[in-house]
């Protein structure tokens, strides 16, 4: 049963979620995604557009995980610093990839390929393109680092391009007990069936929604058949305290 | 002008949310708040409910940053490791707070104050309380370290009782031309005006919503007459184009 994990982190590289004009929800689709390719998405950092920041963060994130994501500031403007960044980061020479170049040059009328939208065409030396089925500029893997867009559509079109460049283990699969219960009633039964199923994760969150409260108990692992038994554990718990539970 | 910077650190503590079972809405909300207390949030991280993980991450980010916040993970479920994994960072007890015992207890029928309940009580040694206005069980600040509840709305509660307890600057104020330009169009004159304004952060994101494509040009600041002219001068650079920018 000791089958290798394979682990991800997120680099969020944005002054506009750092100063909240701008909600992320990068990382959750990432994390969805993820999941389905049998990766962990073990943490996320949201850093700001500051060089010696994301070179730091991308070194230390690359030597601990599997894959590395990056969102954001691959633009052609002054504040787009992620591939200078990552470029020194890997210590290799920041360069005009020549089928960006085209690509990039097919997507303007003539003439207007200007040196601001060359800067778009500028990868780490080495790198290979992550295709933009969006727009034209397309993002790109160095090693293990991903370097992906930060505009939603945009991310999420590079993003499936990578299922198959990307070695993952068992998905992950969850069930979901709710039980309009709160969640210190559940806590100590709860406790003792993760204590008897270690590979499992189980999380237990409160909610409150359309006038309902409750706790959502979140079974995570990649056994189906441990889950379904596990999450019938929990089931019958719940019951014990005169409540159906609803399981998904 | 070398007026202090105050920053701070946001640290979400939550496999629900590195699983992609729930989107955060904290960064973002405590960003916005922090804006006006004038506090920079500097950086973000999101982390698994993992013990070593969790010290290591409030050690690093209490010596870097004037305020920590942590969300998630102070209920009663053996999922909720934050507190104890606070008491380990700060190298203090784990013990039960006398006035946190009191306002539970009160919160409970006779006899149903139980020992996993007690557990959200339980604050590392010299902590001391923020309230919960939406529930009972209360945060706390432990030096620079203020620990919230994950669940959104008592998130916001207990952090609007800290409004008078945070030492911030001036408040950091922003600007937003809106252009329907390419970003890539204003991405020269855009640099130069940063260039002069080296006390402003200027930001260009692209966008696409409601049929209309765009960039927004976002400025800030703690100055509000060198953002009024600063702009006007980005304004100027969008009507050179034949564009009439929208500004905010």
């Amino acid at each position: 049963m000791s089958e290798r994990i394979y682990t991800a982190c997120l680099v969020i590289i944005g002054n506009e979620i750092l100063s909240g004009r701008t909600q992320d929800v990068n990382l959750n689709h990432l994390a969805l995604r993820l999941n389905e390719w049998g990766v962990r998405l073990r943490e996320a950092r949201v850093i700001p557009d500051v060089e010696d920041t994301i070179i730091d963060t991308i070194n230390k994130c690359r030597a601990r995980y599997d894959y590395v994501f990056t969102t954001g500031g691959i633009g052609p403007t002054h504040d787009d610093i992620t591939s200078a960044s990552v470029a020194k980061a890997f210590a290799v020479a920041l360069v005009k990839d020549p089928e960006a170049m085209r690509i990039l040059s097919a997507s303007y009328p003539a003439g207007e390929f200007t040196p601001a939208r060359q800067k778009m065409a500028e990868v780490p030396e080495g790198a290979v393109l992550i295709e933009n089925t969006v727009s034209a500029a397309p993002g790109y893997q160095i090693g293990n680092v991903f370097v992906l867009a930060g505009v939603p559509s945009i991310m999420r079109a590079m993003l499936d391009t990578l299922k198959n460049r990307l070695v993952g283990g068992a998905p992950v699969l969850s069930r979901t007990v709710r039980a309009a219960l709160p969640e210190s009633r559940v806590a100590d039964g709860l406790g003792e069936i993760q204590g008897r199923y270690p590979q499992l994760d189980i999380g237990s969150y409160p909610f409150f929604a359309g006038g309902r409260y409750g706790t959502s108990l979140v079974l995570r692992g990649t056994n189906s058949a441990e889950l379904d038994t596990a999450a019938d554990e929990i089931a019958a718990l719940v019951r014990g305290f005169g409540v159906e539970p609803e399981l998904s």
